[in-house]
């Protein structure tokens, strides 16, 4: 399945020219996410060549205005493009309204349907469970309420072996069945078995979104089963600014990747860096010194699995 | 008088990397001005050096998203950095209770307060008349309420004889009276004429911005008297898409150009520039054949008076 993200923006409340808000756009098998949307998105996309019109997905965390605002743009150029599909929008209650007030006031009317999904306040609720992926959000800890997400692959438990002596004999049926660790049982009675035509298939890919928030060690263990293979948590300060992150609801670059070891995932990636570090460097060496395997989630980086 | 503008924004409804929505900003006498703030326009200013933290009046052409979609992340930076003068925005019915639902919703409190002036249906009224300057909006003709603006600067209709023989012995406190074409008697009852000690000022410095509308005939010999010294005038098309510029309530460059020379502008600058042109030349080259002080208002580019 594919697997690629492309950072539209890494800073935080205070936008720079080098640093654009929040947002990230994820293809995710045949999915086009969006990650939070802060103002300027539309634009980023072209700037960094993402497929913007095979949009399906929106998911906002909340709403500061770092993290939202270039929707209502990004929408209406759509529209100007005349989209048909509709747009599934997962937000926290209000987004709805914000847009409505916008596009009947400018007098917007568009071509196709945004169809709103609220998130409930439950510690961790599905969103969105499809033949490609599962989608969660889960609480978070800011100012206001806020959600992280987990996308997580859809795939069958058991992958068919390669060069098996008797492959060209499996009925085609079969495949779907065994994948699955199931036997099969052809139309003339025959049982194949899936223990000799399967082997283990690798485990899904597991993409993790945790923005704006104190650091949640219990969450991180909560995390510790999900096996998640790509980590992006906010770090919008370094450590020596541990009470100024606290007093605001935010984390360190430290924090994160303490994050990112109690929840073992395979990779972190840090962003929402306050627009004070010029240099992002420390804050990678920071989290390195913990978490060695962590990438820096600046504007225009693409991350594959 | 200072005048500078800096154009943040040239393009139309839909933004390239190269091409931002609407937004100037204007520093006019002691004023700093934003006329209409398109998405991205507080990273434009930062890209452009503009004293963003000086502004002091906002005006909002319409409520189309591409003339104010900027503005609440603007806002809502100012108040990051503290602000606590108050900021006075100027724009069509809606733009509070679009703001104040954001604002709602992602429980921001500004640390300054807003205040908001709702234009009239009038043909023409005066905004704000103040020693600097007076500003004047007028009603458009496009597909939704919308607005163009005249800022005035305010100056004394005569100003002192340089290298007066008697100069040393004028009265400080003559200098306004005479400036303003009355003669001045002194205490001892001495007159004092206007004709022998001032000659005729320089007409005021006049800058007029028309976006997203049709072209308009009859508003452009009403300007005849003005004395425009600037003019911008949106100019989307080009004049071989004369009917696509109708169906939209737009113009194009020839038609800017002909307003021009109605309004008898001493300079043009065209912008609104659909995204379907990648080179401005041809635009600029049919506006230059009408109205050949014509120039391209393009993001970054920066006049004086």
């Amino acid at each position: 399945m594919p697997f690629e993200l492309t950072i539209l923006g890494s800073g935080s409340a205070t936008p720079t020219p080098e640093r654009y808000p929040s947002a990230q756009f994820l293809v995710f098998g045949d999915h086009h996410i969006l990650i939070d949307c802060g103002e300027g998105a539309q634009v980023q996309m072209m700037r960094y060549g993402v497929k913007m019109f095979r949009l399906d997905l929106v998911f906002i965390s909340h709403l500061h205005p770092d993290h939202f605002l270039g929707l209502p743009g990004l929408i209406s150029s759509l529209s100007l493009k005349g989209r048909k599909e509709p747009l599934d929008i997962y937000s926290p209650r209000g987004l709805q309204e914000i847009l409505e007030v916008q596009f009947l006031f400018g007098e917007v009317h568009l071509s196709y349907e945004l169809r709103f999904h609220v998130f409930n306040d439950s510690n961790e609720s599905i969103e969105l469970d499809d033949k490609y992926l599962t989608a969660y959000s889960f609480a978070l800890s800011h100012r206001v309420a806020c959600r992280g997400f987990v996308f997580k692959e859809k795939k069958p438990s058991r992958k068919i072996k390669k060069d098996l002596p008797d492959a060209s004999k499996l009925p085609p049926e079969a495949y779907p069945v065994l994948r699955h660790g199931k036997d099969y049982i052809d139309p003339d009675g025959k049982t194949w078995l899936q223990e000799d035509y399967t082997i283990p298939n690798e485990p899904p890919f597991v993409y993790a979104y945790i923005t704006d928030t104190l650091y949640m060690p219990k969450l991180a263990s909560r995390f510790a089963d999900l096996e998640i293979s790509t980590l992006y948590h906010e770090a919008t300060f370094m450590n020596d600014l541990k009470e100024k992150a606290v007093t605001t609801c935010h984390s360190t670059a430290k924090e994160a990747a303490e994050f990112a070891v109690k929840c073992k995932a395979q990779r972190l990636l840090i962003g929402h860096f306050s627009s004070r570090y010029k240099d992002l460097e420390p804050l990678l060496n920071e989290a390195k010194e913990i978490f060695p395997n962590t990438f820096l989630a600046v504007d225009g980086e693409k991350f594959g699995a």
